[in-house]
């Protein structure tokens, strides 16, 4: 199939590579060249622009850090609507707004451009495996289309609703786990001030009722205070104000969130933004005067 | 073994039958004198009071409500460090604030009696089914001479450090138990107003990083609003009152666990106390208006 | 002076009025016609479009809903910055982001036109009777050519410092007011539920370290559950949101501005939108179960 | 009048001076034996301890620091109820929880001993000025009788309700005072991070809706950062926990003072405990990674 792809960055480039892999024709677009060279020497074709990167595909996957990226490259003029023929389907993977995701699809309708929103969770080591968890909004027969293309480079592929539902699923998932992050960081401080070895008492709660993924994956790398990426806070705060402005649009309260939301820019303000997000350990331990000087 | 059993209640009265049926001489005693009866028809012996309960005692177990309870049985006058023998090993398997649990030791210590803090976590279910997970603070060899007796009663039985240790594991379960309710109820109500199927959109966090035993748990009875219980709303609100004086006693800030303590609080106040700690959701629901008249 | 204004509805018609009066010959323009031909009737005139408005003006007003609307009529194609004069002085009194604020400075430079952005507080009242506080970011030589038009209609003029400063502070202003409309619910919450008549107990606050604006002008009205605005929840929520944005363009975390961000919200998705921002009261009563059956 | 006075402390001593230079006979005692000589110096007398005090007085003063201690002086055996004759009145000033107070009550009442909870506000300044506002809770007649002598060390002396009551009015001002603090806090770093000047934008903020008495006294030192107490954060740390165990006793939920509590906490945690509350700023700062490297 004809695909072009743009925004070609850690996630991107490997996303592209994998549908190469696959038998697909390439053609990949980046403001960086160096990348669109890259893709090419994965047997891909480098584009000289957006429009070059559309023309003539039949499928369109962008992959950008946020909403003004996306509406740059997909709303603009000489953008993705702009210079896709009808009938082309866009996917857009990118992380943002709900609200930015269902105006596309609205200025898509217009133009006979089908869309679909497929923001991923599994981070850089995912889109490296190929094994990313991809959360699709949109129309049943056009997400039909896309799960060929997207099972190159995802390995749980979910239809969750219509226009911007793949986006309030990712916008779930990362309060949650935003949440638990926070919840753990202050297991542990108040077990270590209490004079209560943190990795035994965790090893009891990652057995019970208190068990997650997090406890799971983590629990050690925290007790150790190695904070290696893994996902940077700095993402985790630009989802965090995914979250809240979709909790915005969807006129509800969530007074969790709301503080998560504060501990993680708290992260990225004290300087942990290149940390890995179970880094909030350390904002709770500053909160609690329990800081080793050094960062 | 001869044993002491004081307070034989929902979680008490199990453990007792499940000690009596392990072969150990179980005397018990009870505030309300037919639970006394009960465990004298399973094969134990209903003791007069406290002192009765305990005299020639090789290991009392108290299982009561909270600390003044506690204290009531175990310090005051006539109480059990008043009535047992030099030796005896005292494991109180209450929930209660560590600072309970260091001041007992302390004071039984200088009456040479042995104490361990064992609190439980598995609820109702647990203890009927002698499935209990057991947190164990005090003394390593007081530890080994409790666990072939808590073995009868418990699965996972861990000692987790000194003295009020147990307690301080226990108290970050539950705020991390109670933390993670709050965001699933978050996420729930999130994806609702946002017109996502929520059982779809749990199915994709439940899979991922956002993955937690309450997910696999209940996620389905929480988006079916079953809240039958499980662990009632005014126990777990009992819980974070403990969680913040462990906080308080330890010297920590913990953010999120001093705004789960209100959103526990609100559910009681809201009337849902005897509900499910899961009912979490409809305080939540109700903050952002989506609440069915009915409660 | 020539002036253009752009935005006649609650709070842009009585200033525009004001500056008719002052002496000024003003040229509004507002998406309701209506609105124009009212201008007209008071002395001024009403233009066909932005464009119209701005012809000729040595001044240019805009007073609008929020960011998106600013955007439209300043930066679009056909907006003041389009059509203006190098030369004009545009004042924004919109409420808006500082970063929208900046982005406008940024794009008047090419134009040579020169920007104020001179957010208000005092609410329809304060229009109405020319008394509102005027916070005003951007050139002190821009403030000075400014301040006598803007005596027309404010009480309290201040140059607050660079460009977006003005909004900075409203958001402070607002975080400030929306926190402890919050407190003195949960003051009075707590008051009534022990027991304790809060008109009294309220008295006494207001006459120590916890007094405040707010107590002395509303705290009656709170105690007897009147909610005519005043300021809007829903405009409160609109006020949050910028704060949120602001703390989130200068890299800090404010954890309580989150909290009271996702209470305001609950008062609006609850229902309370148009009824004043003092009904915090109600969103923190129904936390509490206390809530009288009718809205 | 005949008074016994017990607890000459900070507050205790000065209080205690000013009832023997209004003419009563004052029995004064203290742990530490240098405050009951300091008060005889001062032409009181030095009891030998609380019966001493006592013995033969009409009224009972407490001015203690916490619960712990006002249970062990006014209900332990050789205490205030166990001594006192009856028709005494005892005022406890100490500031403590309403449970407390009530619990006294009705202990007091079997001995026909009379009693009001009177904590004061106004800190060591007012106590030294004889300036304290005190909240009184406790029966009319009671209050009558007591209204001659708390003008000795009171100037707003208010009757606010039944037994206990003096203590919900006292923890309701205290978390309002906590979050106005806080809420300060975040507009300070908000406006400095924003590079607006604080200064000024705090004086446009005291002359609006959002100014309070803390903004009027405040301001400037905190933007300055002189922190010299005033009223300690280790006390106001206390008080919060007072604040959220009298929501807890009425049943109510307060998500703003849970927070803010944890945010006090994070200020004693950090090991500004000794220093002014308005020092909550070096909190929010440090959260916002805006803190100079000395404490």
């Amino acid at each position: 199939m004809k695909l072009g792809f743009i925004g070609l960055g850690v996630m991107g480039a490997p996303m592209a590579a994998h549908l190469v892999a696959a038998g697909h024709d390439v053609s990949g677009y980046d403001v960086t060249p160096a990348a669109g060279e890259k893709l090419a020497a994965a047997g891909g074709r480098a584009a000289t622009g957006v429009a070059d990167a559309v023309a003539g595909a039949d499928v369109v996957i962008t992959m950008l850090p946020n909403h003004p990226q996306v509406e740059e490259v997909v709303l603009a003029d000489g953008g993705v609507l702009d210079t896709a023929e009808p009938g082309t389907l866009l996917i857009d993977m990118s992380t943002i707004r709900p609200e930015t995701s269902i105006a596309i699809a609205e200025a898509a309708r217009d133009r006979k451009i089908r869309v679909l929103d497929a923001p991923v969770s599994g981070g850089q080591a995912g889109a490296e495996q190929a094994a990313l968890s991809i959360m699709v909004g949109g129309l049943e027969a056009d997400f039909a289309a896309a799960k060929p293309v997207l099972d190159a480079v995802g390995k749980t592929i979910v239809h969750v609703g219509p226009h911007g539902a793949g986006q309030v699923v990712k916008a779930a998932n990362q309060l949650v786990v935003g949440g638990i992050y926070g919840l753990v960081a202050e297991a542990i401080v108040l077990l270590e001030a209490s004079g209560v070895d943190a990795a035994t008492g965790l090893d009891v709660l990652a057995g019970g009722l208190a068990g997650s993924r997090i406890l799971e994956l983590k629990r050690k790398s925290m007790v150790d205070r190695r904070f290696t990426p893994g996902f940077r806070i700095d993402l985790h705060h630009k989802d965090m104000g995914i979250a809240l402005a979709a909790a915005r649009q969807a006129d509800v309260a969530l007074p969790l969130t709301g503080l998560v939301a504060q501990l993680v820019a708290a992260g990225r303000a004290m300087g942990y933004g290149s940390l890995d997000h179970s880094a909030l350990l350390k904002v709770v331990e500053q909160l609690s005067g329990r800081v080793p000087a050094e960062v």
